[in-house]
C-alpha cells in the first residue's frame, strides 16, 4: 500500500466534523477501497478551543487557512467553510496553485466560479472535486460525470433544497384537514433547526440555483452559467394552491430544472406542479432528488438525504478515495476549454402549461373578463375551478392552461391583474410535464 | 489527445449492436469524456450475413472470437455473448490473460466467477468492468464501488428483474375490477417480447439473484457467493395475494435483498410485501431499482431501466470512458484478496414478519386449528382476514404474523398443510421491514 494521503481540513463545522468522524469511523475500509491511509495533518477552524467530540489528537491547528493550503506537506486540501468568494476561494485557488488536490463542499463557490476553478486545476494538473456540494449524500456528480458519460441528456431536473421540500410536504401533510401556511411551517422548520434563522438563501430558491448552475454544466458540457438561471422561491405558495394542487392530480415542489433549447440553455428554480404519477412527487420531506433524461440510458432517478454532516461527509471522503486510488476526471467531464458557452434561454421563451390562482369578487361577468384576458393574449384555458359561493366576497379561482409561452401568460397575468374585480395580485406556478 | 483504443466486441445481439450505434452516435461527445477515441477494430458475432442495421465499414470478422480476445493490436474487449461458463468466459479470460482491459454485461459470469476473475485481472493488472451487469442503464456499480465507497452498507435491497416487475405491475394494475392471473399476463408478456419464450430465468428469479450476487459482494466487500442465495421466484404469485396485499397496504414486489447477520451474509430472492409508503413501491413496469442503507450516507435509492439494447449500451459505454480516461478501480472496489469469505446465512435463521393466504373449507374451528399450530409453534399471528363467506366451500383466509424465525414459520406451515380443512399448500410471502 501507498504512504498515507495527508489531509489539511479547512472548516470543522457540522460537515467538517462529520468528515473527522468519518475517516476515524471507517478508516480501515476507506484505506482498502483507496488503496491507502489518509492522515489528518492539519486543520484551520475559528474558535480552536470548541468542544466538538473529536479526537484531534496529533493533528497541527492552524491559525491562517490559506497559508495551510499552501503547506509543501500537504497532498490534499478539503475545503469546508463555504462562501462564493472571499476566504473559500483564496483557499481553493491557493491550493490548486501549489499543486494540491481540492476536495469541496462549496455550490457557491463552484456555481459562481466553476468554470474558471477547473481551468485552474487542469492547469496545475490537479483534482478539484466536489459531490459534496450538490444533494448531499446521493453521488449526483458522479453518476453524470461518468456513469452516464455516454449519454446526451436531453433535460435534468430535481429536488435540491431539503429545507424548502420539507416546508412544502409539511404544507401538504396528507391527513391534515387543513393545509398550513408557509410562514407557520417556516417558523416550525427553524424552531426544529431544519431552516436557518435568516432563510431567504434556501426559502428564495438561490441556494437550488447554485446546485443547478452546477448539475447543468455537467449534463449538457456548458460552462457553469449561475447567472443565467431564473430563479424564484416558496415564499408565496399558499395552503390553497396545495389543496388545489391534489384536487388537479399534482404535488407543488421546488424544482430546478435544467433543458438544451434551440435558443440555448435553459435553467430555472422555482415552485412547479408535478403530476402525482411522477416519481420526483412522492420525494418528501428533506430528501432530494435528481432526475437526468438520457438518450440512451432513459430516465434515471437517483434520491437520497441532500444535508446533514453524514451524508455530506460520504460524499466528501469519496472524492478523497478517489484521488488516493489516482482516478481523474476533468472537474466538469470534459477539458475545461471544451465547456461551451451556451447563452441563456430566456425566460420569456419558456413553453409549458400553468396554473394561475386569483382571487376575485363572485359576481356575475368576472369570468368572461378573465377569459377575455386570456383570448387577447392567445392562452389557451384548459380548465377552470371556482370552489364556494360568496357572492359580492373574495374568492379563489383556479385557472390551468394548455402549453403556451412564458411572455404571452404575463402579458394576460398583467391584464387580468389590472380587472377591478381582481382583489390580489394573481399567483401563478408552473405545470411540468415530467 | 491519445491514440484511439482498439476494442474488439464479442456478441452483435440486441446488447452489441446498441453498444455499436451508441459508439457512433455520441463518438465525439464519448472521445470527449474519455480523452481519446475508440475504433471498433474486431466483432465476432454468429452469422456476418444478417442485416443489422449497423454501419460496420472497415471492421474486421472474426470466426474465432477466443483468438480476437488475444489479438495483439487489440486493447479493449467487450463481451456481450452471455452465459456463466463456455466461450464467453474463454473470451474474458483470454483477453485478460494477454493484457487487455474487458468491458462485460455477463451477469451469469461475474456472479458465477466472479471473484476468481476478479484475481485474474488484478494479476494481469487490467481492468474487469461490468456496469451493464447488473440494472441496466442505472450506474448501480459504480455508485456502490466508488460513489458510496466510504460507507458500511448494512443492507441492500433491488427490484432487480424487470420481466417479473412487469408482470407484477400487470398483475395488479390499478383500475382493474379483478387482478389477473401470472400466466394470463405472462403469456401477454411473452407476445409483447418482454418476456422470454423459457422465461425460467426471469420468473424463477434466477437472473435477479445473479445481479443480487453482484451487489452484494460490492456492498459489503465480500466474495461473490451466488450458491449461497436463496432463491424463490414469482409463479405462487396469485391475483388473490395482490388484492389482500393492496388491503394491508402493501405491494407485492420480487426483490434481491442482502445484509450482514451476526450469521454472515443473508442473500435472499424472493417476492415480497412492500410498505406502500416505501419509494421502491411505486417502481412499476420494466423499471428496476437498487437501494442502499448506508451508515453515513443514509438510504440512497436508483431508478430506471433495467434492461434493453440502449441503456444497457450507456453502461457498456460508461465502462470504456473509464478505461479510456485510465480510471481503474478494483473489480469489486477492493483487492480481490481482501475479499471477505463470509458463510451464508442460513434461511431458517432468517427473522421477519409473513404473509400466509389458505384456502380453507368455512366451517366452524378452521380457525381455532390454524391458531393452535401458530401457537404451538410460538408464532405470534398479527392480523387476519377472512373475505367471503360460503359455508362447506373453500375460502381464502390470509393471517400476517409478529417478527419470527423463518424455521418456527415453516414448521407452523407444515403442520397448518395437514390439516383437513385447509385444501391447499398454503403460501407464504414475506413482508418486509423496508
Amino acid at each position: 500500500m501507498n504512504r498515507p494521503l495527508n489531509l489539511a481540513i479547512a472548516g470543522l463545522g457540522t460537515v467538517g466534523a462529520g468528515v473527522v468522524r468519518l475517516l476515524r469511523s471507517n478508516g480501515k475500509l476507506i484505506a482498502l477501497r483507496g488503496g491507502r491511509a489518509f492522515t489528518i495533518a492539519a486543520v484551520a477552524a475559528r474558535d480552536p478551543g470548541k468542544a466538538r467530540g473529536l479526537d484531534l489528537s496529533g493533528v497541527r491547528w492552524c491559525d491562517d487557512a490559506v497559508a495551510m493550503a499552501a503547506d509543501p506537506t500537504v497532498d490534499v486540501v478539503v475545503e469546508l467553510i463555504g462562501g462564493s468568494d472571499g476566504i473559500a476561494r483564496q483557499i481553493v485557488e491557493t491550493a490548486l496553485t501549489h499543486g494540491k488536490h481540492v476536495v469541496t463542499a462549496n455550490k457557491a463557490l463552484m456555481a459562481q466560479h466553476g468554470s474558471a476553478l477547473a481551468l485552474l486545476a487542469e492547469t496545475n494538473d490537479k483534482v478539484l472535486a466536489f459531490e459534496a456540494a450538490v444533494a448531499g449524500g446521493i453521488p449526483a456528480i458522479k453518476t453524470l460525470r461518468e456513469g452516464l458519460a455516454a449519454n446526451q441528456i436531453a433535460r435534468l431536473y430535481g429536488i435540491l433544497n431539503g429545507t424548502c421540500n420539507y416546508i412544502l410536504t409539511q404544507m401538504s401533510e396528507p391527513g391534515r384537514e387543513t393545509g398550513r401556511e408557509f410562514g407557520d411551517v417556516l417558523a416550525e422548520a427553524q424552531a426544529l433547526g431544519y431552516a436557518e434563522a435568516d432563510p431567504s438563501f434556501d426559502v428564495d430558491g438561490v441556494d437550488a440555483a447554485h446546485k443547478l448552475a452546477i448539475l447543468t454544466s455537467l449534463a449538457f458540457g456548458s460552462a457553469v452559467d449561475f447567472a443565467g438561471i431564473h430563479v424564484e422561491g416558496i415564499r408565496h405558495v399558499s395552503a390553497l394552491d396545495i389543496d388545489f394542487a391534489a384536487e388537479l392530480g399534482y404535488r407543488i415542489k421546488l424544482l430546478g430544472i435544467a433543458r438544451l433549447t434551440e435558443r440555448g440553455v435553459e435553467q430555472r428554480v422555482h415552485p412547479c406542479m408535478v403530476p402525482l404519477a411522477t416519481p420526483i412527487a412522492a420525494v418528501d420531506g428533506v430528501f432530494n432528488a435528481v432526475v437526468a433524461e438520457c438518450d440512451f440510458a432513459g430516465r434515471i432517478v437517483l434520491q437520497g438525504r441532500g444535508a446533514g454532516a453524514e451524508p455530506t461527509a460520504s460524499a466528501v471522503v469519496a472524492d478523497l478515495i478517489d484521488i488516493a486510488a489516482g482516478r481523474r476526471t476533468p472537474t466538469f467531464g470534459v477539458p475545461a476549454a471544451s465547456l461551451a458557452r451556451r447563452p441563456a434561454s430566456p425566460m420569456l421563451h419558456h413553453r409549458g402549461a400553468y396554473y394561475i390562482r386569483l382571487m376575485v369578487l363572485d359576481r356575475p361577468g368576472v369570468i368572461a373578463d378573465i377569459a377575455a384576458a386570456l383570448r387577447d393574449e392567445q392562452v389557451s384555458m384548459e380548465a377552470m375551478i371556482q370552489r364556494g359561493r360568496s357572492p359580492g366576497e373574495a374568492v379563489p379561482i383556479v385557472l390551468t392552461t394548455h402549453v403556451t409561452e412564458e411572455a404571452a401568460m404575463r402579458r394576460a397575468l398583467d391584464r387580468i391583474a389590472l380587472l377591478d374585480t381582481v382583489t390580489e395580485p394573481p399567483r401563478m406556478i408552473r405545470i411540468e410535464d415530467l
